[in-house]
């Protein structure tokens, strides 16, 4: 096995840009250990509850304990350190960036190529399915910086909704300066007041006064019960490594293509889903798809055509689905009704809090419960019981007459 | 729940026609273990090995120890015993045909509707899928009877095969009179030689004599290896209530439909796919797609809608579509390339005659190793090693230069 990378992990760790600040959540965790990659379960301050707070005309708060948090770690402290125990177990690196066009020639070398990087010129090879990419434009415009000063549930995963206006969410991260500090990750509606507020040209740059006033001011006017868990007096974002700007257009690829050789070459991760980051989902869902991948090439190596690559499209899908349709509901400006039946049933049962919770590691659950009003219906009555839908339904009803 | 049944068990019994002969094989007896209807392991006489018998230009024959064979019990045996089991622990039965305008009300008494009967004027609702039914009308005519004076290989599956005539399979069959008799299972190229002797008319009949010249007339004269095992001076078919003929076309459907009413309704079994019976894969198949559909239920039931309609669908199809695949790649005429590698291959390698044999149980296994010639070639060099594969070649080059 041969692992194209385009950076070396020396350069990995002195890369001085952010990658991401996903979290990764127990079963990523799990498949991390079993992989005995696993390193920083020690290092991390745990995640030990999930804080939805909703501010608005729907307001909803609820709190669920997590048994195993995600964990978020700097990817310029996990990334290098895995691909050196790659290396170390044997496994042959070549370093250098690889283009569409080599694609043919490493097709002929190898048995199966799967794509697994979501940039560059790779992405347009494989075909974009309309009916699974509802958005055509970014529904979010991000900016998210590494800060300290977040005082109030600290050891938790707080998101903040505010229909209509963006999400912020705020929870530990282990950055590469080896320090635990807090994500702050603001999410602005795209149509909403905020990316005018926002300054993606400061990200990044030394001058760190206008990027903390940007944040400052969102967070104080905007996110009331994030703003509440900050010592102003003590924000300050950590510094210039440690910001990303910017937007994506979900979109899901047809996993798979057909090269000019013949040969099929199967994509993985952002190549075939790009969810919004807002839930974390993009990297546990590529973690899962390594694995389906990995299963398929144990289960069936006659051939990696086309069968092989559409039956391993298939069982990705069923899994990166989830992710998709769970971030994508989430995005709708005004919020799905499915998910208002939720966040609102979660506030008055403990049951219904932990069900939604639980759909960050197992986004097929959300998937199940957000797929259609009715759906999110059922799950509050069989979570929650009669009484909290009927309950659900008679605020609902009275918001909407109101 | 509910099953809605056209017979009672007692007119099951008592039923003059032979359903099928169905074999169900390890996985299928595993289930029924599982749900305790497994009554009849000891009353069986066991099939301990698969002998494969081509005759023709391309001569081939192994034979492959079965671990657990299949197990053929007259379903006038099984069908109301396990009606039965299903009443007494506790199930609904209501009795009396079902027909399509039905559907609606039932789906409104119930929170999801599976139709598995395939015949009957339900069919016509769920629609053919084109890409997945390769064959406009049968491939095969059948005529199956329950006989007497099989000697040979008794305790064995013996297929033989007459490439362009058809095929001969003789198998122990537990019989509703209570006694172990054989399967003689006719069947022939719809375009072949053989059509034109049998005698679908005579099928049923108290008149035997031609029934049994049809029989003993074709297996003398087309397939020798089968004649061989006959002691033909005690040759006789057991009796009118033990005939089959018949044709199948070779359908796929798309297994759910929307009613009238909006509503959904699931199809499992010979309504989703038809496969000719030749290898025995219908009933397995559909065993295996009830559990999927059960574990679908328990996994979600918030809806059952169109989401959980096409989810379901899609996880069916990979276990009936293996079974389709399987059999559609055995009908072809002139064989497909494919088959005649593996049966090559299994003449001179007891690992790839095992390979075959597992076919039947698992046809995953074979949709993998038949879906293209190059998929066969890589089984046989996998199963075999690559001395197996290039002598296979070279016989097969041989023979297509002869």
């Amino acid at each position: 096995m041969r692992l194209y990378a385009d950076r070396t992990p020396e350069e990995m760790r002195a890369s001085p840009r952010l990658a991401n600040t996903a979290g990764h959540w127990p079963n990523t965790r799990s498949r991390e250990r079993e992989l005995g990659i696993a390193h920083w379960d020690d290092a991390i301050r745990p995640i030990r509850e999930l804080n939805v707070t909703v501010t608005g005309d729907l307001s909803a708060r609820f709190t669920a304990p997590l048994e195993l948090g995600p964990m978020a770690v700097d990817y310029r402290i996990t990334m290098p350190r895995i691909l050196e125990d790659f290396i170390e177990r044997g496994g042959d690196v070549a370093y250098g960036t690889i283009t569409a066009e080599q694609l043919e020639e490493l097709s002929e070398r190898h048995d199966l190529v799967v794509v697994s990087s979501g940039r560059g010129t790779m992405t347009e090879l494989f075909p974009k399915i309309e009916e699974r990419s509802p958005y055509q434009r970014p529904q979010r415009v991000l900016q998210v910086s590494v800060v300290d000063g977040v005082v109030g549930n600290a050891e938790a995963l707080n998101y903040e909704l505010v229909p209509g206006v963006g999400e912020v969410v705020l929870f530990p991260f282990h950055a590469a300066d080896g320090e635990n500090h807090t994500t702050l990750y603001m999410s602005a509606v795209a149509d909403g007041p905020l990316p005018a507020l926002l300054n993606a040209d400061v990200a990044g740059s030394d001058g760190r006064e206008a990027l903390d006033r940007v944040f400052r001011t969102i967070v104080q006017e905007h996110f009331p019960a994030s703003s509440a868990l900050f010592d102003w007096d003590a924000f300050a974002t950590v510094g210039p490594e440690y910001d990303i700007a910017g937007a994506l257009t979900p979109t899901v690829r047809r996993p798979y293509a057909q090269l000019g050789n013949g040969r099929w070459v199967l994509a993985l991760g952002d190549v075939h889903t790009v969810c919004d980051p807002l839930l974390g989902q993009g990297a546990n869902s590529a973690s899962a798809s390594a694995f389906i991948v990995g299963d398929a090439v144990v289960e069936d190596h006659l051939a990696f055509d086309e069968l092989w690559c559409r039956r391993v499209a298939d069982r990705m899908w069923q899994r990166s689905g989830a992710a998709v349709v769970f971030t994508n509901e989430l995005l709708r400006v005004p919020p799905a009704p499915a998910v208002v039946t939720l966040l609102a049933a979660g506030s008055v049962s403990q049951d219904v809090a932990d069900y939604v919770a639980s759909f960050f590691d197992v986004p097929n659950t959300a998937w199940n419960a957000l797929a259609s009003p009715e759906r999110a219906e059922a799950a509050v009555q069989e979570v929650g019981g009669e009484q909290v839908l009927q309950g659900v339904r008679q605020a609902l009803a009275g918001m909407a007459a109101a």
